[in-house]
């Protein structure tokens, strides 16, 4: 068929993870932990479909479920939403970000977008008529150069989308970073679509700049997030969004025709978890800190070089000291002849810098899964 | 904001079921069961998630479910999709639909549905940038006019969405339908979208006519169906679309920016009650049939003129006598009034026909709740 989409192929995480079970690498490409969903969580699952919880769900969001998290949201970030027309539950943060790229975006609109950024805005933003505007952060830090986004804004700029703590690079918006995007967006129509689903996984004490922390952010704002990184449980396909009732009610238009709703037991599930462990968030830094400054300090014994990591689950290596192969031969190389699969960075952009030699590395894994890639990498 | 989508409002399914929660009716309303899961999926499912299948499931679906897939539509309709290449598992029969459509549906495209039609098509290819082209199926008896879908292909026909058992008369294709529809797209390049959900609630022997029976059909066709209606769980959402190498590689652009992938325990939980109840299917069409027969001579106790349904799981009722409110005020106050929710078609029709009285009952409940409506519909 005549293609609508002809630059589209297949996303670098099922490439590298399809490359990695053919070769039985360690599979440090595609983020998601080895480890186990917290029990009470599968327990009430399985309750919810005891008690019949099996058919539609409204197609918002079950309200237990999107009271737990208007009350979660306001514990974290000092703001409540409204449950009813502020929450809106998505079959994972990836939906939330489709159904609100067409939710605004229309033929000939332009969306800012941060390089290196996740995979999935660009294709929603072309399948939506929209062009995407790509604006480099900066390579060394991934940090935001606000002077070169303020040039990238037109009158057909509709959308900016950020992503906090970013992946790949786990860097994170500070203070700063939070008013500049507030002047650039001050008296402008455009929408900030904010990704933070490793809202949860901060480290050395930073504080999650969240857009609905900032009034003059998340009243344009469509803020999204999942419970997959929170709870270990990447498969099971949970994400929100939370946006104002005006911006809320257009998503759900696009929502209730695309999934119209998301399995009904998991939904009531995390609603019985959030409300029993209302700190869970708290512990998950510290958690991940732990597997971070272990997995950096083993690196160290490796040719690898660890770039700095300030949030989400993914360590940055830098690899020039071993090879001067471009990042995708790099991560295709180390995973087929090393037995270590990585995720490179060049997909992530519109234009890859030139001889950028960075290598992606998912630390959301056992000791023993850790242990087993850094034997071998220590054979670089 | 702008809306992209001004003429989107509420679906009705959640309009009617807020409606009948608020006035404690009897919900008939929007189509789901009120009895229970088989106990063998439920265990299956807890089983997955206790053996730690909680991350990202592959994009396409898991591959032990794509196989179960191709297995059962070759038991059934003597093709065997390539488990690989021609079976997409999705967030439900609606992801597929919605895929399917951003698939291939560009700007200024034509799609033809027939009227009555279920409500996510027509969004669907608005949002694509396309434009339904609505031919009225007859309304006595919801059978597609051949003529006048002929008559309504223009070199703009980029699709036609066909549903067969059809929602919401029960109306099913037989071979003549199957043979116009082919004679009908023979030697175009327009795409079928057949909607299949009810394919095995079918009922007094007759067969279904599944585009995959036909080779000239499947050729060029998306085929959707789902496992909600089949097992009684509306509310988990897996879904699939089963469609040619070449189509398959289009929709899995969409599907996987879109939702990437599927509630992982619940496919595998599928997996496992497919391959141990490869029959389970051939007993669904005399079960509800049960429940539509006695359904059906309950109704002939009271004012509402059940028509003949020879699938699905809804009854259409004329209320001529009862009333002579249109379809959306009499579903109204059938359920505030008389406390029975119903669904009104004229949701369901770009035109809707003037003065058609009738109105939507889902027979998919337990004998005590159709009871209780029926009593209630007595005093009318
Ligand atoms: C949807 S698969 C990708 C998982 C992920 O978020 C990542 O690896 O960056
Ligand atoms: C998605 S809610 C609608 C359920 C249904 O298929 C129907 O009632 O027709």
């Amino acid at each position: 068929p005549q293609t609508k989409l002809p630059n589209i192929g297949t996303t670098i995480f099922t490439v590298m993870s399809q490359l990695a079970a053919e070769h039985s690498a360690v599979n440090l490409g595609q983020g998601f932990p080895d480890f186990d969903v917290p029990e009470r969580l599968v327990q009430a699952l399985d309750r919810a479909m005891r008690e019949g919880k099996n058919q539609y769900a409204p197609m918002t969001g079950l309200p237990v479920l999107r009271q737990a998290i208007a009350a979660k949201t306001e514990r974290c970030y000092g703001y409540r939403p409204d449950a009813d027309t502020e929450v809106t539950v998505t079959s994972g943060a990836s939906e939330a970000i489709f159904d609100a790229v067409h939710a605004v975006v229309r033929p000939g609109d332009e969306v800012i977008v941060l390089d290196p950024c996740y995979d999935c805005y660009e294709p929603a933003i072309d399948l939506a008529g929209g062009r995407a505007v790509h604006v480099a952060l900066d390579p060394a830090h991934f940090r935001p150069d606000w002077e070169r986004i303020r040039a990238a804004v037109t009158p057909r700029t509709r959308m900016i989308i950020t992503n906090t703590p970013h992946n790949p690079s786990g860097a994170m918006f500070d203070g700063a970073d939070i008013a500049q995007l507030e002047a650039l967006l001050h008296d402008t129509g455009i929408y900030l679509l904010s990704d933070e689903v490793y809202e949860h996984i901060v480290f050395d004490g930073a504080r999650h700049e969240s857009a609905l922390r900032h009034p003059a952010l998340r009243e344009r704002a469509f803020v999204v997030s999942s419970f997959g990184k929170t709870y270990h449980c990447t498969g099971w396909k949970v994400g929100y969004c939370i946006a104002p009732p005006a911006l809320s009610a257009e998503l759900r238009k696009v929502h209730q025709y695309n999934t119209f709703c998301t399995f009904t037991p998991a939904q009531a599930a995390f609603a019985e978890m959030i409300e029993a462990e209302p700190t869970h968030y708290e512990g998950l830094g510290a958690f991940y800190q732990a597997k971070r400054d272990r997995f950096h300090d083993q690196l160290l014994g490796t040719q690898l070089k660890p770039l700095t990591v300030p949030g989400g689950y993914f360590q940055l290596v830098d690899y020039s000291t071993v090879s001067d192969l471009d990042d995708a031969s790099f991560c295709r190389w180390l995973t087929v002849e090393k037995g270590v699969c990585a995720i490179p960075l060049s997909p992530f952009y519109a234009e890859p810098p030139r001889r950028q030699h960075l290598a992606r590395l998912c630390f959301a894994k056992n000791e023993a899964t850790l242990d087993a890639a850094i034997e071998r990498l220590r054979a670089l």
